[in-house]
């Protein structure tokens, strides 16, 4: 039995998502509170690898159970009929403790060919700056990142639209020798919200090492007029990493949503797989 | 010359405002910054003590400056006209520190008769829950009161509203000997925030200590139907503190606004309160 796990975490004191000896992870305690509620050993496939120091609100993960974990998971139900997601959530809230940095929004049963890193479609992220127009604010300093500037956010929404579509990201990329950084950048866009803070969306297929940090950076390099509007454009036509723009910290960027296909398709794609696997489905 | 001072924190790790020998207060840390900017000795007038835990994003402070200290403030100013309060407040926010938790929104020259603490007409508090029906969200967690609970907003909400008006509030009010529990709740209300936390808006003419934390401790005794709606106003005809309800913890609080007559009112409210005193107006 597959689960889908909906996950939330605030990043400051975590290394990244990623497991590592002796290092506190995202991963780490979330499968440590797992395997002390169900048992056994537990393995989260994620959505979004994300470095150390950013967010998520959104993130997403699947857990294959053991027989052995599943009937443990099916003791634990509360006694209204379809709970028992529910009561899990709980459960393993109730280890990782009252107001911990790092919670499980939702669990529930993966539909039938459920990946949630690979039947992912599109990620999105949201970048937060306070700059000097409005200061920033004390109760959001965790997730905010400070720009001492007045910044021109009409000039960097321009130049975050103008990078929309399927192109090579090379140039807003950590070069990473096996991954390509052809992506679809489907939208990119900066507004100040009602607090004055500039919010960036970003949503693409998907997104190479460090991209959305050096996007919104080329962008605030745009804000603060060391860059034109059309700089973002070539630059990224050089296709080169450039000292023109900074990467931002991690601390502003939080992982909003995970896009999947509708179910059916998801049993779909799953089928079409296996049949280019060569394999049989499970149930035949 | 009096500064008027705009000042955002979170409360989490300081012993509340007012200066305590040997403790992290909020009072403390600004009053040093001042010193270290302007030499001297500084003393904050605020409209609102806040206790331990509890946040500000719209909390208002007075200081008068010594001729010293004036002078002092005068050389710091940026070369535009008029550009001298907002260096001022660059200045302490250098002091405190980036990402500080405690910042100086703005500072100007306070207008005729105002006085911090004693010109303030209203204060304004919002409290945030966030239920079992929302779960809490990490990113929030330290201005976030967590009720594990399905909360029945509407019930809340007119439960709130049913409170406003001049009241003798002793039965949400802790104990002082020297304290009038009268007070005109000016607005109550609940509603759910785009994520579905619970925010309470509650505005009074001023507060008796304890006094949000225990108005909103009665409301989610009614969210939870512990209470019924119509006890909220029967409770406060009793007159005494009860444990009916509990006093909610001090980290979903955050003074929010405090409200001022206009300036040619606040001059004129002074003069007549000089009046009274039998003194002469200081440029007479």
């Amino acid at each position: 039995m597959r689960l889908r796990l909906d996950i939330a975490y605030d990043g400051t004191a975590f290394r990244g998502w990623a497991r590592q000896p002796h290092l506190r992870t995202v991963q780490g305690e979330l499968e440590a509170a797992i395997e002390r509620v169900l048992g056994g050993s537990a393995q989260l496939v994620v959505a979004g690898r994300t470095d150390a120091g950013v967010h998520a609100s959104g993130q997403v993960a699947h857990l294959d159970l053991t027989d052995a974990q599943r009937d443990r998971l099916a003791r634990g139900r509360s006694p209204e009929p379809g709970a028992q997601p529910v009561a899990f959530a709980a459960r393993l809230n109730g280890v990782l403790g009252a107001y911990s940095d790092v919670t499980v929004r939702r669990t529930g049963i993966a539909p039938e060919g459920f990946d949630a890193r690979f039947s992912a479609v599109w990620r999105r992220y949201a970048y937060r700056i306070a700059d000097r127009r409005v200061g920033y604010d004390p109760l959001e300093r965790f997730r905010t990142t400070f720009v001492p500037a007045d910044l021109d956010a009409d000039a960097m929404d321009a130049a975050a639209r103008s990078l929309i579509g399927l192109h090579d990201f090379a140039a807003y990329c950590k070069p990473r020798p096996e991954a390509t950084t052809i992506r679809t950048l489907l939208e990119f866009d900066w507004r100040r919200d009602a607090s004055g803070v500039l919010v960036a969306n970003v949503k693409a297929d998907a997104f190479c090492h460090s991209m959305v940090r050096a996007l919104v950076g080329a962008c605030v390099a745009v804000g603060e007029g060391r860059l034109a509007v059309a700089d973002a454009v070539g630059l990224r036509e050089a296709g080169e990493r450039t000292s023109a723009f900074k990467v931002l910290a991690a601390r502003g960027l939080t992982l909003s949503e995970v896009g999947y296909p509708a179910d059916d398709l998801l049993a779909q794609r799953a089928e079409q797989t296996r049949a280019r696997r060569g394999e049989q489905p499970e149930d035949s």
